[in-house]
């Protein structure tokens, strides 16, 4: 196994999300491993002073039409929920807690049933019931993850997973790091593809 | 010949020039003409209250680096120029003067002339001189193009085809329109190439 792809999130992201329905095979093909890390892109809509794109005017009603027909091309279901966007921080302490408490690919399960409540089920994924109820749903204890959700010591990981994405100069999703290499957006999954398969250029 | 390609882009831009490296193989592939439409960006930024990419904090750093990476995956001679970004009002006049004048073909010449002079050889695209040089290597009249810089019919006519633009939606450079179908980037010009190959999705 060579060095791992990075894939950073949010789980309110609707590239995110696409971005999440391709980053695994590009892993597989290449044999490299893929560590999903969720953040809170509402960090860095606060470092730099801007806003989602979604709710941006002119960008907003494009990028609304571009996902719709990026979905199509890919083959992904897809839907613009409403609410949308929403925050998220729930569903990040679900995740680490869950990575923590049972390991990366459980909390990789979630994620995936998360983004799919989202985006294809219109549950609001910001909503902290609603992530107790999805983790539920996978098999994981729903109390205990509810109580997660109140833990400091899963508050403070949250943030600190959040300053290090930060401090690494991550600033949108689906943002992906290999070695020292950053790709930004899904319109960038081919060219990390290409890196992973020459080593660079 | 079928619908038309409209390509709008900035000659400050430099994803509008990487654009402009490709855009034309993909109108010849599918028998479509590509009409250039240089504008101003600024009138963006100005409209929605934003900035170039290459000028924001994080994000900038980023571009640049994307950029060279960019150009090298796809075999493009390019630097970032020095003083960059810079307005491009007398570039833009310069073009549709000459296009009034002397037609489409000669236009595309001189804006191609233009781009090259930017960001391969770090020639000011900003400054009314270079445009004036530029035009008159190419065996344009070069009193002819300086006195039309000053000519109001020409500022009129720039003025008119900015509103056009942002009339249109654009925003961005490279922004490609086909039809009702608009492609923001050159990250896009894949959506349209496999748009114009099947039609539509």
């Amino acid at each position: 196994m060579s060095q791992a792809i990075d894939f950073y999130f949010d789980f309110s992201s609707p590239y995110g999300y696409l971005g999440s329905q391709r980053i695994d095979a590009i892993g597989e093909k290449h044999n490299c491993a893929v560590n999903w890390r969720p953040y809170l892109m509402g960090a860095v809509f606060k470092q730099l002073g801007t806003s989602p794109l979604v709710s941006q005017p002119v960008k907003g009603p494009y990028s609304r039409h571009d996902l719709m027909r990026s979905a199509r091309l890919y083959g992904i279901d897809f839907n613009i929920p409403d609410p949308f966007p929403v925050h998220t921080v729930a569903a990040c302490r679900a995740y680490y807690w869950v990575q923590d408490s049972a390991g990366d690919e459980r909390a990789k399960q979630l994620a995936q049933a998360l983004y799919r409540g989202y985006f294809i089920d219109n549950c609001n994924v910001g909503d902290a019931e609603v992530v107790v109820k999805t983790a539920a749903g996978l098999g994981l204890d729903g109390e205990a993850v509810a109580a997660a959700l109140q833990d400091d010591a899963i508050k403070a990981r949250l943030r600190t997973e959040v300053d290090a994405a930060l401090e690494k100069g991550v600033f949108g999703a689906p943002f992906f790091i290999y070695g020292d290499e950053r790709f930004w957006g899904c319109d960038r999954i081919d060219h990390l593809d290409k890196w992973l398969e020459t080593g660079g250029w």
